[in-house]
């Protein structure tokens, strides 16, 4: 009913006095003109906007959808409106570097938005959501030609953008795409195949799109390391539209607002971006920017589930709570109810756990990139490699089955539509698939990050977390949940993978719970941090913080207890 | 894509081999013809006319959905004829009483009939859902008069009938019910009021429909003990058109081929069923029988959401599984990797317990009923008192998000239509709503059913379970874990809850975890009945038992952490 209102200054409590965000960044010589003040009035900019543009969009986007006729898709109405409006305020541009007529600011502040974005309007968002990193793989592999026509256009979000990875045989295996490159005399390629699950593919939100295309050369070997990465734009600078057309449009789950395409190429001129064999690569630098935007995603969908149920459980009467003094015939607010302070308490625990690790991220992402100290450097890209997949993974996981709990608040009302509650339901259930499926989130963490270095790295971050804890019976508590944890990987589990006849199996059947153990390690440290500000206060957080150790933490026993199963059973 | 095949050998299998169901029920006087031989031909005819009547209608009753226009209801392609079909064969009547034209079987055959029709088509099958509840209603508090009328054609299927409960401000809360009866001259009632969420309120699949609507007499108390049952037919006898109206219908996240109906009552004339003020007694009498259904239309979904994803898992191949020999460049079956085999193991787990749990709650529905023995027919009313809710709660629960593991399985093409697997997903959803939400069976075991007697019905169930478990080490750690829940429930939640100041709070903040570890406890029962049966074989059911130890069971331990900590800050 009532549309996703953004609340910008929870979100500056976390930065500020949690993570202490400006001071940090402030710092960094990248970033000489950000400060607090500046980060204040950005945050409350965005809140505005998306609040009063983007987030009224919603219900209308999931009821029309974006409709596709003879390879034209019209987007759904209000939508090319507000796109327009969005990129000429220069909302796609704040973190954008200022050499490509970028903003310059911090990753945080754009990282912000989008959670403020996803929650507002997922299927809007999905335009927008893939041009950051579209700009910096032309950024960082593109020629220079290349990047003086399209860099410029895609840093101010004037043109969108796609990823054509997908094929219908080749989904979480890219190694087996098909599509093919071949030279023309020009030095440009002609690019034929057909790709799927393109997110807008095709639409009418802005003049022109520019597809990254994965594809193979006449010589390339099969695999993975046959691909190579190109560039098809829909439109040539001349006027030319290029031989790339939408077939389809895909009837999905949810969020219906954006066009999932299959996008035929038929000879479509293309050029190549980056080394050849080397497509991947150019893709994949941007990943954990891409897997925490998704992880955004979860938290800002909850957030707007939760927003949904607590106002409905503070106006909703049924029967009376335990121990109310109301009368019989009389009825007390279902949020006075056990039941339903427990499903909100805990979606709260996971949401603004979920702020500080995403912020958190999103400022070492920054430090990776821009600390003078090469070794603070390093922390941040461990921070970033071994965070991200779990951030992702847990909460997409948790967007999904928090948002079904605050459905269950709203009882019958909340399986039909009028509430708006079951689309983020709906909408939400996707972000567990792309960007790499769950399941891959955790093989990433376990099998090619943790394992093959001897759990150092996996150690380290650890150290990090525990000496940021802070003094309480439940930092002791976490403290020796991070010992265990630590303890298990270098010994136990690197010994069992080790040892001789080892199934090459065995840390694959670990890898969700080992993910979901870290992702409890880092809860609790994230409410540590949030315990220890100054200024938090009241019982929006409180409750939390409880709610958290009572229902949430409990988990990591139990994916303890598998992993030994598990460790057994080899 | 492919519809769902029923597979009447599984569900045969748990019922003879594992509970010895014909040996059982053919001792009872009540069910002189029944042997195994008409058990199995039964149900060999119920699963043909569900796979090639009822199962290929799914997907188009999902996208059509029922029609609302000027207050009729147009039920999608098929429906009217395959609904006629239905009940001209004979199938709403099965388990019907032989005085009312009933077929005279046990009430477990009916449960496996509606476990297939609802995996094979809820939105149908919600239609004749609520069928044998409304005749059993009526057969039980009717007039003479009434039964003659009614009852027959409820029994045979050949009109069907609705429950009119829930309005807009009583959902949960019944006792808030304002739709009022005033008295009529000929000893009838004028009632008026609006009724909402009145599933197969107004349709084209039969020539008449049955309300029975919960309303209240002018000189009623107010609260549940106001209420009184009244019915209220579509067409009377004359054919006169009763002063009841379906106002519009829900748009709703699933099941779209059922009309959720506002149903609006305009001094509509009815007759009283049962005595004044008891109409909550007599809806009620019929609620272990509903509450199975819905934990059967759970276990139902789940298995049909499990047949599809092992199908596309034996097809779809993506990366090499671990430890495979297959080249660089080719990709093994996804059912080779651990994830995927986690997932499909774990939901088996739950589809065959369950099996166990609901047919033996069944049974055990028959011999509280028929059972000569009056010390028997006891401990089948325990069983089904404390049982059902569990089923109820936990299996559904498990339906949406067991089926949100085998959407998974899909990767990306789990969220588009095509493969039907989301349908499952959006339709298993209300199930945790209706009939009572999840939370409020958790209240009715713990508060209403367990700490009343002080855990005695409990403690005699967990003994009966125990008695019946074996001699395997799995065995020997449910009768530990039993034991240990027993105590828990008679020494520490009893004494909390009645130590002097005691929060009346407390067991409702228990009750979620209550229940689950309830769950737990009768799947590792159903488990070792499953592995000590004769027959048992095949990798489907081993690696489902091997699965729940391994996945499932762990939570049982979580559950009691989680009580523990509940207790400690009481």
């Amino acid at each position: 009913m009532n549309a996703y209102q953004p609340q910008p200054e929870a979100s500056r409590h976390i930065l500020e006095s949690v993570l202490r965000a400006s001071e940090q960044l402030t710092a960094l010589p990248a970033f000489p003109d950000f400060d607090a003040e500046l980060l204040q009035q950005v945050l409350e900019e965005a809140g505005k906007f998306v609040g009063e543009v983007v987030a009224p969009l919603n219900r209308s986007g999931d009821e029309t959808g974006a409709q596709w006729a003879a390879g034209v898709v019209t987007m759904p109405p209000g939508f090319r409106e507000s796109y327009q409006a969005f990129w000429q305020a220069g909302w796609p541009s704040l973190a954008g570097a200022v050499d490509d007529g970028g903003q310059g600011l911090p990753t945080v502040v754009e990282a912000v938005l989008h959670e403020m974005l996803n929650a507002a309007n997922h299927g809007w968002t999905m335009a927008p959501g893939l041009l950051h990193g579209a700009a910096e793989c032309i950024r960082h592999h593109a020629s220079a030609e290349l990047k003086d026509r399209y860099l410029p256009r895609l840093v101010s979000g004037e043109w969108l953008a796609t990823m054509c990875l997908t094929e219908p045989h080749a989904g979480s295996d890219l190694g087996l795409v098909r599509t093919k490159a071949t030279p023309l005399a020009d030095g440009r390629f002609a690019l034929s195949g057909t790709k799927i699950f393109i997110s807008g593919g095709e639409h009418d939100l802005t003049d022109n799109i520019v597809h990254l295309v994965l594809a193979r050369l006449p010589d390339a070997p099969p695999g993975p390391r046959g691909l190579s990465l190109f560039l098809v734009p829909k439109f040539e600078p001349d006027g030319t539209r290029s031989a790339v057309h939408c077939e389809r449009i895909e009837e999905k789950m949810g969020i219906h607002a954006s066009p999932t395409c299959v996008m035929r190429f038929d000879e479509a001129t293309a050029s190549l971006v980056g080394e050849p064999g080397k497509g991947l690569n150019a893709m994949f630098v941007m990943m954990n920017a891409a897997r925490l935007l998704v992880g955004l995603q979860g938290i800002g969908l909850l957030d707007a589930a939760w927003q949904k149920a607590n106002a409905y459980a503070q106006e909703r009467r049924q029967m009376r709570a335990p121990g109310s003094a109301s009368k019989a015939g009389q009825a007390d607010v279902i949020a006075l109810h056990p039941a339903i302070q427990r499903i909100l308490a805990t979606q709260r625990a996971w949401i603004d756990a979920g702020r500080v690790i995403a912020y958190r991220t999103a400022i070492e992402l920054d430090l990776q990139k821009h600390h003078p100290d090469a070794t603070r450097r390093e922390t941040a890209a461990r921070w970033c490699s071994l965070v991200t997949p779990v951030l992702k993974s847990a909460w997409t996981d948790q967007a999904f089955t928090g948002a079904s709990a605050c459905l269950q608040v709203f009882g019958g009302h909340g399986y039909v539509r009028e509430w708006g509650i079951e689309q983020i339901v709906r909408d939400a259930r996707v972000a567990m698939i792309y960007e790499g499926t769950n399941e891959i989130q955790a093989i990433d963490l376990l099998v090619r990050k943790v394992l093959p270095d001897g759990g150092t790295a996996l150690s380290a971050l650890l150290t990090e977390l525990a000496t940021e804890l802070g003094d309480s019976p439940e930092a002791e508590r976490t403290r020796q949940a991070m010992t265990r944890f630590a303890q298990f990987t270098t010994e136990h589990l690197l010994a069992a993978t080790r040892a001789p006849g080892a199934s090459p199996e065995l840390p694959f059947w670990l890898a969700d719970d080992y993910l979901r153990a870290l992702a409890m390690l880092l809860m609790a440290w994230a409410w540590s941090r949030v315990a220890a500000a100054p200024q938090a206060s009241g019982p929006r957080w409180t409750d939390a913080h409880t709610g958290f150790w009572r229902w949430v933490w409990p988990e990591f026993d139990t994916r303890m207890a598998i992993m030994g199963t598990s460790l057994n059973a080899a």
